[in-house]
């Protein structure tokens, strides 16, 4: 079978099972859940095998130690993915939630009630657990998945989604709410992407060379997760140890993640009290600082920052610093270098505080707290599929509500329009 | 200037203005609201003089009268966009809203608060009234606007544009909050379609090819207003006079819109007493009949349907009609054919309603009451700028509230991740 009829035939299939899926009870779906923990666990053997073979083929491919070590599913992290299912199914599920009621003069009744969004792509990279973490979000939402990963992890995704779909099956799970594309052809990919008649919406996630192939190639519905270029602005009314202790967690805490600070903005006024001591806890990290022309005054071991500086995102105990004039001069900089993901004020003053909260445009804004924070765990949202740096649908942070639509309900009794 | 760099200005002069309308107060923007609607009362002769110019090379063209009569703008239809205007200002503000608020155990509070989309464009045919109501809407909202109208209807839409904008600069709008491509080149609505810096949403309004032309080349996010094939099935527990006086409704009381009905389902056990009343009823509107084979046998005057017929959006006197076998067979032929758009059961026993009311997978679903409801206005929304028949962000019709997005407001006292 050519890839683009086998593709067109598992869009078909989840299509028909998302309306299968619509009619699970909440119990049921818990009860699913469960059984495909328990698969997972009787399938660990098979799921290492399986593996094997990627962690064979991966470093014949000269794969490097991190992408391997990404790659490998050991025992922890398999008891991470039966630990994550039945996490999920302890989650409130969303699916029938009444949003609002209201009724109309002429005797109408209105309920916007939240609904599955239908058939979700999740299109990802190299970490076979996201088979697991994702599908088992879509399912609870009451969303027909379909998942295709990266050629490197072909053979842990195809045993993961198949552990799950089988354990399902136990308790009633319908056929195909859960596929992984099996083939590695990237033309798949492009189909996926065309696919409106099956598929209601695509969550890429990855690097931003996937990020923007899919965007260039899809037809259907984009949620992006894409680049994390995070700010600290430090004004002149912010509390110094404060801000020492924030930036230094916000850049190497964990510097390898999406909302990780990248560029450090320091009022003018301040720099020369708050940059010394700031680059002296740099240095105690081995961060590599790349600062404007004031920065480089200040501190001795920065290296002059070029224009590109200010748009990357580097993931990396690398950071950018700009001293800037103002509050007007941080929000103009982030507005038009950042990626609309996390952005911070440490301030004391209020003025100054609203002004950069109301208008920095990204997702998440924060005064007086570390850009880490922008998390699905840490906003209690329990689960998060990623992070959309979108701004339709959903924005920030992603959890199960953000995995389902709505529809209007309306109940009448003979009612015309006149 | 060629068309791109000159759309990719406008672009660009839209998100300068964007970040400028964030910080507009609502009673200012009501302000500029009632300025504008004072100017486009100033400035009438001018714009019926401009409309006269689309008027005579439609004519030329062999715009049909029915066309003719949809561009041109009377007295009538002028005071129609103008208490447009005032009707949107007195409209609550859904800016600046607090979604919801809550606090975690590490003492951040979290604020999800609704904000503006940023810069908004709408792609639309014909109508140049289109351009004040859009235009009004979006700036409630305090999202920059960039109009791109039907050729035919270039020099009105000019017009009413340009005394939009400066009625509101009187009263302090920016620059450029509301701008409309001012070239008939094709070739604009791709660059705007791909302007992914600049635009953060389109939303065509249009026929079907205009739709699907957008949908092919754009980028940008994209919310259509797709067809209305829209259903009525009537269950063997209706009540019959009640669907006989919705069906009617839902087809004859204004027939060339996408909320009336266009396939009309019938229980094979109450064809036989609902079939011959209705036909009768709807030849008195002289619709015409397009039946399988059970319906055909039932009205004389049914011609057979064919399968193209189930997926037709007629937007006229035309009906098809089927006698389906049970509920199940009625919403599998819905979710089949059908748009998505609105559909309605006519029934008395509960358990088949909450099933169809379930299962159809529509923005809208309606027991004992007429699809026409689906409207802004009669949701009680108080305007619309349409109906989305897609499942992201805004489904059903759209008011002011699915104009904005929302963002994160985080309030920290220095929390660090640990």
């Amino acid at each position: 079978m050519d890839v683009t009829k086998q593709v067109l035939k598992i869009g078909a299939d989840a299509k028909a099972a998302s309306r299968e899926l619509g009619k699970l009870s909440t119990r049921r779906k818990n009860l699913i859940l469960e059984a495909m923990a328990e698969e997972l666990d009787a399938q660990r053997n098979f799921i290492q095998a399986e593996n094997q073979k990627d962690l064979t083929a991966g470093r014949e491919a000269g794969l490097t130690s991190a992408m391997l070590d990404r790659l490998e599913l050991t025992d922890d992290r398999i008891d991470g993915m039966i630990k994550g299912l039945r996490d999920v199914a302890v989650l409130t599920d969303p699916v029938g939630e009444e949003i609002s009621t209201w009724n109309r003069p002429n005797g109408l009744q209105i309920h916007k009630r939240r609904v599955p969004i239908g058939v979700i792509g999740i299109i990802f990279e190299s970490r076979p657990n996201v088979t697991c973490d994702a599908a088992a979000l879509c399912f609870k939402t009451s969303n027909a998945v379909i998942l295709r990963g990266g050629k490197e992890a072909i053979h842990s995704n195809m045993a993961i989604a198949n552990a799950m779909q089988k354990g399902g099956e136990t308790k009633g799970m319908p056929e195909n709410c859960i596929q992984l594309i099996p083939t590695t052809d990237r033309e798949a990919v492009k189909v996926m992407c065309q696919m409106t008649d099956y598929l209601d919406l695509i969550i890429p996630r990855g690097g931003e060379s996937l990020i923007r192939a899919v965007m260039e190639m899809a037809h259907v519905p984009v949620i992006k997760h894409y680049t994390g270029v995070c700010h600290t602005y430090v004004d002149i009314s912010a509390d110094l140890p404060m801000a020492w202790k924030i930036s230094e967690n916000a850049k190497c805490q964990r510097p390898g993640v999406c909302n990780a600070m990248e560029t450090l903005l320091v009022h003018k006024d301040i720099a020369a009290d708050f940059l010394p001591k700031m680059g002296e806890i740099f240095s105690g990290h081995q961060v590599v600082i790349r600062g404007d022309a004031q920065t480089c005054q200040l501190l001795s071991n920065a290296v002059p920052a070029t224009e590109e500086d200010w748009t990357t995102e580097y993931v990396d105990l690398i950071l950018s610093i700009k001293v800037v004039d103002d509050v007007d001069a941080a929000i103009q900089h982030i507005n038009t270098y950042g990626s609309g993901h996390s952005d911070a004020i440490i301030a004391s003053d209020e003025k100054t505080t609203v002004q950069f909260l109301n208008e920095v445009d990204s997702s998440t804004v924060y005064v007086n707290a570390s850009t880490r924070f922008t998390d699905g765990a840490e906003f209690g949202m329990g689960a998060e599929i990623g992070v959309s740096t979108d701004k339709l649908h959903a924005r920030g942070p992603m959890g199960l509500e953000e995995l389902t639509t709505y529809k209007y309900v309306v109940e009448g009794k003979g009612q015309i329009r006149e």
